[in-house]
């Protein structure tokens, strides 16, 4: 795949590598599009920068639900908990296979557990997309898998759920010693109930709560200020919580 | 390495592994330490929770400078430029080697360019208390290495070092098309010389200016605020280049 | 003026105190505007909350242009610099009479000066709306006016235009001793003119440079999370300076 | 009151008109404090700023308690009710007068009620400095009072104080039609008692939950950056409520 962005508009597109690409700035020829030079025009004489898509790219490129998961949200949440490539860490749900699809880019292996069908199904063709094959993706309630996970297997317990207080009952032996569970909570009540769970239970310790924010700015000439179209945006609230 | 918890105080102690623990909290038995029971308690009668330390926990012991690169921002890095475990990373400087640490965890190879001696020692430590292999260190100045990299085979080239904008204007064809080039600034003015230089140019495109702000909560039983004690901060500016 | 919102979506109305009211929502008959009662229906059952206008409810009328100061920048402006019933306020320039309106209602007198006719126009429709009269609209430039002011007249010099830094050069004996000079300025690059300006001068001292930031929340039942649909957004940076 | 900023330090110090002055930044003399001149020194040769003291510069003076009401949120709570020199406000409880000198600076009149002893004296202390005799303070409880005051006479009814959910079960009619009722609160969880009790009335109408964030930013000549040392801070939750 090729990224092609209109020098006029800002407009990224997307080419699939097979014959001419049309789109609503005209008309870019195949010849042009594999001519390997960066910069080409369209038959309407717009320019357009060319270059190979990244793993970044194909992921904008994810078919996702309402609630989508952000970088913001998923690289803090990987650097807190320390997580790298020779971890395993196990979620619940899979959703659309967003965020498991950034873990599977980075860690040894995942495994990801989803109540929802069609969810399965969304995961599945993404995690295909990125052709990650170190996922295992499991149509299951993780309240009830998790006491069946190998003892002391487990890097990072990632929670995007309703409910996940409940898997904090569990009896969570699956979980290294000093392993993280990261819940990912759109409201304060939820974290309410996890701390209330939490609080009557000596095996898990609650770290931090915390909220990643994203402010963009914008800086051209000597003009700086923050970008009005995209401000700055409330996604969740993360907990961070270490098995002891 | 376990780390201790005490229940009173909240603070964080670090044992390793040898003999009897002594701390301001009283003195905790070497049997006691080792006898995999994850509360134990100082002669003192204090509580502790215990737990086996994390590539987490060693990262807060590492030798660090004054100014510190953050988990929020190379988390955000990380995610937004879409490196994963098959990436080549190139960094300017290692300063105390804290990203080149985040990075080598995750990614297949770094190479870490620093022009002060004694950076690179403390670099150097760091990376060896977390046994990485995987980083090449050098005590050079990137502005004359970057054109001797091979070439189309970096994935990220990450700078963090004063008027960054001068790494802009050399030869990157080291860098893959669409391959990212973070700028990791601390003030505004540093933002505006680098898009000066990316004006210029048509191997380069500015995709994103953004500062990554973590707000840290506190909840209990029914109160829920913003902690006072840990309030947000701003550490740097972050640029997103893409090369053409 | 009355205000009815509808208890189902939410929409306010203003009724103009005349007559039956026809909304979207339904017919309102004049008799039940005037009931006095606080909750009435229009004819197809929809439950309205009715009560009188408040000068915020006049204020939410404003004809106003693109960039309108916010309350919540005119509320830090006036506690930041201690203005009170007894000020005399001079501003620039008047723009939609948005902020004049505002010191107006709180201070003695308000001079303001624009040098475009329209906007003076809009700015006089504003303050006749608010039945303010303690404020004298001129259509001039305040760089060939602030010097004609009465000596050590002035509290609050308020600055909302471009070029504000021209202003702050010329002699500006018509402030009092220890008076604030506000400016409103969008971008940083106007600040880096303001205070290369002020550092070239004695007689003003730069005290703060600030941005006023409105997080919504939303909270019901149990739930509490900020509010998207009504984010964070950045107006304008706020500059307070002393008169030496 | 003059004030006194050191060039060198940027200490604000504070000259009470009579005699010279002693500070650790040397000794002033009386004449050259009373000269004039915007622009003095010390016998030890430091350079001194000096302008007459603002009712802002008295307000730093306040004696308060360990919460303080800051501009940033008193700013708002005026400007987003729509207060001015026409209002009668109540308030409970006093605290050290920081709102109530506030309000008293620009409203018609200020009610005060207070339930201990300690803050009457020091916020009474407050209000003398400031000079301000349009405020009734009043050592007792709001809940006891607030249906004893006049009918419809109230514009603003602001409540800083534990527990301010039960003055809104009380019956508010001496709140003018559309007036504002604002709860200043530090706890998310006393948000939910409020929207609980107003949940359950129809006199009450519930506006706005937010949230104002002071950002500092320091500017010299090219740098731009926010201000480490006087970071983000969160104070309190207002809610803004209607009277139907």
């Amino acid at each position: 795949m090729k990224v092609l962005i209109s020098r006029k508009t800002g407009i990224y597109y997307y080419y699939m590598e097979e014959g001419d690409y049309h789109c609503k700035e005209g008309l870019i020829k195949e010849e042009d599009l594999k001519s390997g030079n960066s910069v080409i025009f369209s038959n309407i004489g717009r320019e357009f920068l060319v270059f190979n898509a990244r793993d970044y790219d194909y992921s904008t490129k994810f078919k996702v639900g309402p609630q989508l998961i952000t970088k913001k949200d998923l690289g803090y949440i990987l650097a807190r908990s320390g997580i790298n490539k020779k971890s395993v860490v196990v979620e619940a749900g899979s959703g659309s296979g967003v965020a498991t699809c950034f873990f599977a880019g980075i860690v040894d292996k995942v495994r990801s557990f989803e109540v929802r069908d069609d969810h399965i199904k969304v995961a599945q063709g993404n995690l295909d997309m990125m052709k990650l094959t170190n996922v295992v993706l499991e149509n299951a309630d993780i309240n009830e898998q998790i006491e069946k996970e190998e003892k002391e297997s487990i890097d990072l317990l990632f929670l995007d759920m309703p409910d996940c207080h409940t898997v904090l009952e569990k009896n969570l032996y699956a979980l290294k010693s000093g392993a993280f569970i990261v819940c990912y909570v759109p409201s304060i009540s939820q974290i309410q109930e996890i701390t209330k769970v939490i609080s009557q239970l000596e095996s898990l310790y609650l770290e931090e709560i915390s909220e990643v924010i994203l402010r963009h700015w914008r800086v051209w000439e000597k003009v700086a200020r923050p970008n009005h179209r995209k401000e700055i945006d409330h996604t969740a609230f993360l907990v961070f919580i270490r098995k002891i």
